[in-house]
């Protein structure tokens, strides 16, 4: 039976204003992908969102993105390569000191909204974004979209990575994401987010919507933390692999 | 004959705006006191800079501040104590990440502007403060304003520490600095400020404006970098320290 | 029977994150302090609020704070005086500026936090704030904490004001407020919230902890909006004072 | 003889940053493009730069951009259009305020670069960001670049406008610039600049690099205020309309 990890974004409350259910969410996941100050988070929400996911166990990762607050990371920018991939460095080390700080430690990076989506449909970007990262730290393993330019600058690098796919979003025939403003597109059911888990960690494939199998390295499950079923759609992902008999543990980073 | 250290503030632009003459510094200073992010820096301002003083061989210290870019760290803010450790992790966090992926290397720690301004009358936050630091890594040397609440702080943490004068300020009898606003409180003569310097570190004391001698432990010697001045007064230091068969190198740290 | 304006601080959501209840409290209030992107709230949130309030035929206040985000405007800075009333200008001028866009009109002015704070224990400091805000539209109605320094200033400027007491804020014998971390400082019981608003504004007077009247002019009570039970406390407070016939409307701002 | 306005972006510095020299250029142009916030400019350097503008004689623009500091508004960003709108309104607004609380007037409107080199290649985008601006403040000018998607969106709006052309830059035969990276693309030299805006101007043309004219409405022209040569090359412009009998000043945004 296969292993897979679960995992969530968290830490991306800003000053006052709190964002998502992470203590619910870390009592489910098995790793953390930790907002860095880019696009969410600040350096107190980043001690109190590792210190947690280091009480419960759960892995920690650098989730850097685009330095845009009022946006959240969300607005494609045109910032020049070096500089993001200098934005990156700060971002990822910021979260290796605070890890350090609260007596935890950072093992993968996974990037954020719109730097995560044009890194997904551009391999040199995910590349020199990777190479960011792995200047800091190359033991990070670096979580990519499954079968996107993110897998191939990985491919190429040669590095340590996870295969990621969605819980709760439906997949064209050549592997990206169904459009938010087609039906169907997100999955609000939790019962059904979790019986597609199933199902497609079992195959080893990602099922699109037309039932295509598209074979893929599935090492962890993407669940969102913040829209209002979450944490349902989480638990439900979460009891039904182990029902299934999948074990549930941190990606280790291996081919 | 003793040895000194020489340090001056770097890496205090941000984005499209330039702020002193790092270049000019980095051929004269041993010390380098890099902004993080908080005060003044950006990502690319501080991989330059490290990379600047990597390749001169000036040691590279992280220089956090009050996040507040508009006042530069200038205003005096009633953060949480424990918020401002936070932020004091971030940034030195980040420092020790882009130091790292520039292959250089964070060896100490000095606060910036009203911060440091408010730790060095309060121990309590001085110890605060440099515990945050050192909780990210234990083996960095704290540069303090000799004979303030800041070297008191460091006495009783029992780490390695820096004690610095200034070059260009004139210091009342308790060892205080003499407010700005009364003349001769800011020395603008390169030669007399070198004078001073050769002065002052070999009596081994702070020297007054009436003529005191404050014994004290002198590691260093702060240049200001942003002044219309300023690489001469540097230079007029440098020059005249090593004039005076004193030698130039970076501080250990050590007691 | 007297008159009696409802305010409450609204707007102050920021990008992605939400804060507080603002459509609830607009179908209580008569009067929004919408904040101007100083502590909180963007341009979005200002042309949300501000349009809301409008519709609901509530009167629409600036209600600037330190630039300081992360911090809310809850932290004391030491801001130079003249960068401060720039600041107020620049918020409020941005107020004035969403609100003609909305077809809306800014009428008062209240500020936030900690700068409020310090400007009630300040009369020169409240008289600069209020004279840059006024220099940018000397129409505006200055809301102050009554019997405070805020009030001093005011009555020294001459401008049109109204005085507002607290809801939930217990108040010692000075009409300071009792401290936050004393038994009784804040009312969680909307009822007894209710109760108090009807007698002091009924004895035209601050009624304190010890039971002593401080005779002062209520003009506007003060609804928080961003605690659990601050839709039920300003709701009741409504419905209590309609009940003993106490009318509620804008204020007026004369004397 | 034709009259000619000249204008420049100012008010760029930031906090303890400056940049360009604002007090030369003003002796020299007869408008001024005011930073509000977004891009750059702040409280205190918008107060400043009003100020200085209005004892000059010289007419105030709102120059509003994307809020990225630290890219100087010069990244594209995929900001959802009615966010945008409400920037913009926010920042005309903030420059209303500064200008009535320093004595002056804002009479016109530039947008800023990226922000301007998308509106100048999508006449919808320029139309909804002008519409905001405008509703603000209907009597606003807008400053547009000529024979682009800004000046189509002007005309379709009827508003009040004038037409721009640049001193130091080349065109193509379509109109558009020459890239950058193209000898040529930049002019640097300063009697040169001069002696093209005289024969431009005098043609009512924009004149391009192989010689073709485009005849354009020219109300006024655009000196940068951020480069080396920016001074000379503006005087010079100046010197030499005045001695070609052309008439600076500020245009009246008729038609």
């Amino acid at each position: 039976m296969p292993t897979v990890d679960l995992n969530a974004d968290m830490g991306e409350s800003f000053g006052p204003w709190k964002m998502g259910d992470d203590a619910a969410l870390l009592s489910i996941v098995t790793s953390a992908n930790v907002a860095c100050g880019g696009h969410a988070g600040d350096a107190d929400v980043m001690a109190a969102t590792m210190t947690l996911a280091h009480q419960n166990g759960v892995g920690i990762g650098a989730h850097p993105g685009f330095m845009d607050l009022a946006g959240f990371g969300r607005n494609r920018m045109s910032v020049p390569r070096e500089t993001l991939q200098n934005q990156v460095r700060f971002q990822v080390g910021a979260s290796l000191g605070m890890a350090k700080s609260v007596g935890a430690k950072v093992r993968h990076l996974k990037l954020h909204g719109a730097m995560a989506n044009m890194a997904s449909e551009d391999e040199k970007m995910a590349r020199d974004l990777y190479e960011a990262a792995l200047s800091v730290d190359p033991d990070l393993i670096i979580m990519v979209l499954a079968a996107t330019a993110q897998q191939k600058a990985v491919e190429a690098l040669g590095c340590a990575w996870a295969g990621e796919i969605f819980a709760d979003r439906a997949y064209n025939d050549d592997a990206t994401l169904v459009d938010r403003s087609l039906d169907g597109a997100v999955i609000h059911d939790a019962e059904l987010a979790g019986a597609r888990m199933v199902e497609m960690v079992k195959a080893g494939a990602i099922i699109t919507q037309s039932g295509k199998h598209i074979p893929t390295r599935i090492d962890t499950i993407c669940l969102h933390g913040d829209t209002a079923e979450a944490v349902q759609i989480a638990g439900s992902v979460r009891r039904q692999l182990e029902a299934a008999g999948i074990t549930l543990a941190q990606f280790s980073g291996q081919a």
